[in-house]
């Protein structure tokens, strides 16, 4: 393609994305396609010889448009909002053209500089404390852009963790590693699955504190947790709160664990990802309070600010922190002009980077601080708006309050319920909503994200929420008479059951799937699961089972093993979506796997009622029958044989190469090969 | 900005992008900018009201492009390639259009399926065995797209790490953190630093094995190395090979590394992150020969495959090892259509991702298979001319092989002769380079970058390269003779000097800072100081110093601590650029900083002949008469006092909010109060 042809082309994308952002809602919000969708539309290997613009074109609405999740949709009101905007996009073509990277000073002088021009800029907009910025010359504090919260709260945490280790090597004369394994963080059983994953790798341990009755993470709380740690010899290093929770868009009490943090010598983070661009209204900045006792804080201009992602905003109040985190006994050259000649790669994990500052600069000009506090208050006034039309239809309750742009709802009545009429309007790619965990209760979060919706797209959403909602309730009356009248519980072999569960729950076996889509530490932990949250009455869970079973993976015969079976049959469905935190009382574990996942262990059993002695038989073979799927054809068989399905990750030895042909570790199911008898546990 | 003035300015846009990179030539390649250039040409804080989008327009000009380091220019030979294209510019305005994360299949299911499609086409492309695609369902091997090849490294040095916790924890009966403390990972002396950062935030021993003469680990040193560790009951467990190196772009020998890592039980990664595309040719492929051995392979599309920053392919045989590294006990759940529903958040540090595999797939298919070859082909075509004319020149060396399209070369004789050629050809404009030190000789890297330059274009840079050449040659011609001439040896009360430097190094004080550009782990440790590798006699460092001795850093007196100073006086200039890899025979410190930093102790110091007696007086004040920059001005007092300047990093306690206001850390140097004498450790 040459110059010519890319003028030709270029402006036709920018019609044609224009074009698209403007008809968005002719489009289904939420794609109807099946995994592996893709597959048939393509080539399985690159062509030889280049294609010519036109067909490459034409494949972006036969190939890619159907399988889009349209994000910039009002339609849209899963996760979090990740708007782009005109500015934002010009920048960032802008930054492409020009290609540059900006690691150090040097690699490109007016990519660091503007970066800590508009950092500064945006801390002031949303009130930061002047500690935090590059023009202060008090301080060695100033902002960065990283590229997700995600990495902001590791960055921090891997900070906090060096000037512990530097901290506490002189005093208690341990070693490096021995301090890492004695430090403990902290964080609300709301926070985002960042602050675990950070943990994680950080090799720290992590405390899920309880949230009070308004999902909030206070002082008394974390003050509890710590003197219990110390008593036991660990060491409380990191506190990371949070200012509007994945879950509800709740608020940490910043001023109660800032002043801990204080008086105990904990670094404290704020994530702020969702809720850092309200604090550009100044009506919003008491949730701020508190700030001070900080010495890292983020937001994601990248979620509600239209600057498009990746753009992650984070300040620091003593860069040294981060600089002897990426760096053996650093030295120092700072010029006069302190803060110009920043070499960025000392802030982040990666050396090199995006000129990310372009599009944030377009955009803070392009709207100006009045126009980026329009817009957050109108995406608030929509959200009320929303909130008063439920609290209208007793069908449906608000379980916890609504401050931002984000309202939490449910069917009034049990989870799964709800969860079935949030999987049918996904289904529908109407709207699209994702949901969340909240003291137990399943609840639907509806988020106003595009900066196009108007009254009537809530009013059109909320429409399509109540008629899915009526059709729901009323399948689930007939269906409940249904199944009082033809399913007998026929069960001469087997002991008595402790519960009986309902039909009605029973046919929704994947019940709970959808809390994978939910990022907060206590949603299960499948890995390439997420399809499953997604189809109502899909059967995914039993297909895999199924497969599972069958015996014959890559030709090879199996059977799986029943160990580390998860055994908390005894609780209530109710109860396994309670997601207790630990409390500071309890053990120290790392944390708590939710008991989510024992929901999961009885999905894949197509029954529940077994005894015990049966479930720990390591030998019971399982035939492709007994995974037929009773439930789903009331007329068949009432046999109801166990299918023990042990989850547990399992490798294939990979660095001595004695790797036998015969035997495979498939999708991470623990396999026994039926020829040798050959267990691959390493 | 509405939908239409979109439309108008996207197009603007478009042409405003083709006639920069039209007439990129035009531009001088490096910038004429001091830090802190930006400040003055804009405001300091955002509007309160939206601008206009002309003014925004017009300060492309005026304050972004006066700063900007061309990348995109063919005179442009610095680092490795960051090439943008067309097809790749398009394919991202169309992700950004979208608007889209792709943390889950879920999150938008076309994201994920084209990423595992163009990541299995590119993988067949560049020859890799099947055991690393998605489309071999006998393995659960794949590939991502991550955003650096830094963070490449470090997510595979996790997955081995977690492997290696998981398989010695039995076997050893230790805790995490006490096999953690005992994990060794290898590279060589020539790796990049990106090896040395992960090593340090994943809390593993690093050993720099030292490289032969064509710069290549080889097999016996790592058996050495490994042997002496297991010996001294320590655990090595990873490997990271380099095909292409910063330094030099030489090759590891993969084969001999690869049967040890088999026998050893180590994981083996490969970092190929500029040669990785020149595997699209087959000629090419011998340097791949043993990759069968590797667990992950990563190499960027976004340097010389024109696939615009950021996008590096990674590989893994077996994405199980990623998974259990950002999970505890995941559950696996994968669709039958292998591959096709993965949710790439558990590949990956962050949460969110872009779509960047819409750029890839558009240069993949605009430029075919053959358009790729031909471009890497005439990349190194060029190269070579370049070679050819640099052999013809006798003031010139080329002390390593070139293979692809790099040259490494020097002024034959001493080092600061090529960096001072350096410097000025950088601070014309007409070219710029960065350096790399190999094996004690300072070279210039030669980088053939745009697909756009020319035969024409490789003459012209010659050209003036060899008329600065000529320039810095005479100069110091004449430079020798003066000095010889007016700067007698005047040392009355001092001891003998050990040796004495010529005259023409010590006005070229700050030699050995533009390593700081080279990105290897011997560069030195500078922070904020990218600056100081640019400028020609600029004295920055003398600069920096008076300022710390000036005594007054925010209105409060202050003196330095002379404390940990590093003693490699000895040394000679010659010596202190040789990096001396740590020796599998030396210590088991994490591992040696490069004795560069001693050539910095050198220049901070504004005489080297002093006795160490002197040096270590803590008590000795500094006044700023001590700076004076004798050597500027021949016919100054050749009084020569020590200047003891301590660079250690120095933190203020930030948790416990015990600051006091009367004494600050500036700049990270350790600082004393001269009004309480409070020396600012903790």
């Amino acid at each position: 393609m040459d110059f010519n042809e890319y003028r030709k082309r270029g402006k036709e994308m920018v019609d044609y994305i224009a074009d698209y952002l403007e008809n968005i809602r002719s489009r289904r919000v939420f794609p109807d396609v099946k995994p592996g969708y893709m597959r048939n539309l393509v080539p399985d290997a690159a062509p030889m010889e280049g294609e010519h613009w036109e067909d490459i074109f034409k494949d972006i609405e036969r190939v890619i448009m159907p399988g889009i999740t349209h994000w910039q949709s009002p339609y849209m009101h899963a996760y979090f909002p990740a708007l782009n905007s005109f500015p934002s996009l010009l920048g960032d073509m802008l930054a492409n053209g020009i290609g540059c990277l900006g690691f150090t000073w040097a690699s490109s002088p007016a990519c660091t500089e503007l970066e800590t021009i508009v950092m500064d800029w945006l801390g002031k907009m949303i009130g930061l404390p002047s500690v935090f910025l590059h023009s202060n010359q008090q301080t060695m504090g100033g902002g960065v852009l990283q590229t997700t919260a995600s990495n902001a709260t590791f960055v921090s945490l891997l900070a906090a963790r060096s000037e512990a280790i530097r901290r506490y090597k002189s005093s208690l004369g341990l070693e490096d590693a021995e301090i890492n394994a004695r430090l403990v963080a902290y964080c609300s059983d709301q926070a985002h699955s960042s602050v675990e994953k950070a943990t994680l790798i950080g090799l720290v341990q992590l405390r899920l504190l309880e949230s009070d009755d308004n999902l909030s993470l206070r002082g008394e709380i974390l003050q509890e947790a710590v003197d219990r740690d110390r008593e036991q010899g660990l060491i409380p290093f990191f506190v990371c709160a949070t200012l509007g929770t994945t879950g509800a868009c709740a608020f940490d009490n910043l001023k109660e664990l800032g002043e801990i943090c204080d008086s105990e010598g904990l670094w404290m983070h704020i994530d702020a990802a969702y809720a850092g661009t309200a604090f550009i209204c100044p009506e919003y900045r008491k949730y701020m309070e508190g700030i001070e006792h900080a010495q890292t804080f983020a937001f994601n201009p990248s979620k509600w600010m239209m600057v498009h992602f990746d753009c992650t905003a984070m300040w620091v109040k003593n860069s040294g922190a981060l600089h002897r985190t990426f760096n053996v006994d650093p030295l120092y050259l700072k010029h006069e002009n302190s803060g110009a000649a920043i070499d960025y790669m000392h802030w982040q994990i990666p050396l090199s980077r995006r000129f990310r500052a372009l599009k944030l600069w377009f955009v803070l000009r392009s709207f100006g601080v009045e126009g980026i506090q329009k817009h957050v208050r109108e995406g608030v006034r929509l959200a009320k708006v929303f909130e008063n039309m439920i609290r209208k239809d007793k069908r449906f309750e608000i379980p916890a309050e609504r401050i931002l742009g984000m309202v939490v709802f449910r069917l009034a009545g049990e989870n799964d319920l709800t969860e079935l009429l949030l999987k049918r309007l996904n289904h529908s790619g109407k709207v699209h909503m994702v949901p969340a965990a909240l003291k137990g209760k399943y609840v639907i979060r509806f988020t106003v994200t595009s900066q196009y919706t108007t009254h009537s797209d809530i009013e059109r959403d909320w429409k399509v929420i109540q008629d899915y909602a009526s059709k729901v309730l009323a399948d689930e009356m007939s269906e409940e008479e249904e199944d009082e009248e033809i399913i007998p519980v026929k069960e001469p072999n087997k002991v008595t059951p402790k519960y009986r569960p309902r039909m009605g729950s029973l046919r929704r076996k994947d019940f709970g799937m959808s809390l994978i889509l939910s990022n907060v530490p206590f949603s299960p932990k499948f890995i390439n699961g997420s399809f499953a949250a997604l189809f109502d009455n899909s059967n995914v869970i039993v297909e895999f089972a199924k497969e599972l079973s069958s015996g014959n993976f890559n030709g090879h015969s199996l059977r799986l093993s029943p160990r580390r079976r998860i055994k908390l049959r005894d609780a209530s469905k109710q109860q396994s979506l309670d997601c207790a935190p630990l409390s500071p009382r309890h053990s120290s574990l790392r944390f708590k796997q939710g008991s989510l996942d024992s929901k999961i262990d009885d999905i894949l059993e197509t029954s529940s009622f077994e005894s015990d002695s049966q479930t720990n038989n390591p030998n019971s073979d399982i035939g492709e029958d007994d995974l037929d799927d009773n439930e789903t054809d009331p007329d068949s068989s009432p046999r109801k044989q166990k299918v023990v399905i042990s989850l547990q990750p399992s490798m294939i030895l990979q660095s001595n190469g004695n790797r036998e042909n015969g035997s495979k570790s498939v999708n991470g199911v623990h396999l026994i090969c039926e020829n040798c008898g050959r267990s691959f546990e390493d």
